[in-house]
């Protein structure tokens, strides 16, 4: 299967959330078994033989192929969460949206200094969350932060502005 | 790894979310990636065989080990989301909470009369939701409806009140 047939299997929908966007919608890929096979392979070749430790998603859709990954790479899985649903203590991360801000946190103790990351994502669009998710992560110490995408839109250019040693991947670029 | 050391690899918290509710926290069993191995080893050991064809999580802790046994399946996976979530056309199901309704969607093109569904959730109390996705998932007419926990807890007796077509399993019983 080429990443053109992967592309061709993401639904877009017009004007979702709100009028004039386009909406990236990889439930239809996700629910072709042949398809979620080929990207769980795709991004299991891409990150094996890197050390990680931990895979991390951002809630929710970033909770789908992160564990696939983690559990591919013989790694643990960590979820980052909007405020008030991880139960014990956390740290946390405020960012600025186009209106106004949002937080997001993450257990604690979910890493340590001895943790290679790898941060997942379904889709890159400005960066903003993933940005946080990056701060968020380097609190905690971490050896290395590796960021994952399965969808960039190109001419958002959202791989700008993340820190330097942090590496930048995605599979598809839309 | 037993059952037990899963069971050990979940942590608790006292008074999560509201007072006098102790909360089975499953993020220490996904952070560590034997316990993690070996739940997806005996997800997949319950329901190889069964001929699935879609595993269905509910948002967004089912999200986690439901599309690691989807891939390890070789099916589909699909999301239940909350209401607005879900960009193209949705059916959806409301349910009696203990203070008030809620609703959970399903993409309508989600799955057909030839699926065999795998629900997922982690932790089964009182059952409601999922009972509520049962309810969801049978109008797209599959074949056969499968309903799989990561924990049930006993005291509250949650299998009760499925329909008889439908095969409650749990993974640890708590």
């Amino acid at each position: 299967m080429s990443k053109e047939t992967l592309a061709k299997s993401i639904r877009t929908v017009a004007d979702f959330p709100i009028p004039g966007i386009l909406f990236y919608d990889v439930t239809t890929l996700f629910k072709d078994a042949d398809c979620l096979r080929e990207l769980s392979d795709t991004l299991y070749e891409m990150y094996k033989g890197r050390g990680i430790t931990k895979v991390v998603g951002i809630e929710s859709r970033g909770f789908i192929m992160g564990p696939i990954l983690a559990t591919r790479l013989g790694a643990g899985f960590v979820p980052i969460r909007k405020p008030g649903k991880l139960p014990a203590e956390t740290i946390e991360q405020s960012y600025a949206k186009e209106y106004g801000e949002d937080t997001i946190q993450i257990h604690q103790d979910a890493l340590d200094e001895n943790d290679v990351v790898l941060l997942h994502d379904d889709l890159l669009a400005t960066g903003g969350t993933m940005k946080a998710a990056c701060a968020l992560v380097k609190k905690l110490n971490p050896k290395k932060v590796y960021v994952n995408f399965i969808i960039e839109l190109k001419e958002l250019d959202g791989t700008n502005g993340f820190d330097d040693d942090v590496e930048v991947e995605t599979v598809l670029s839309l």
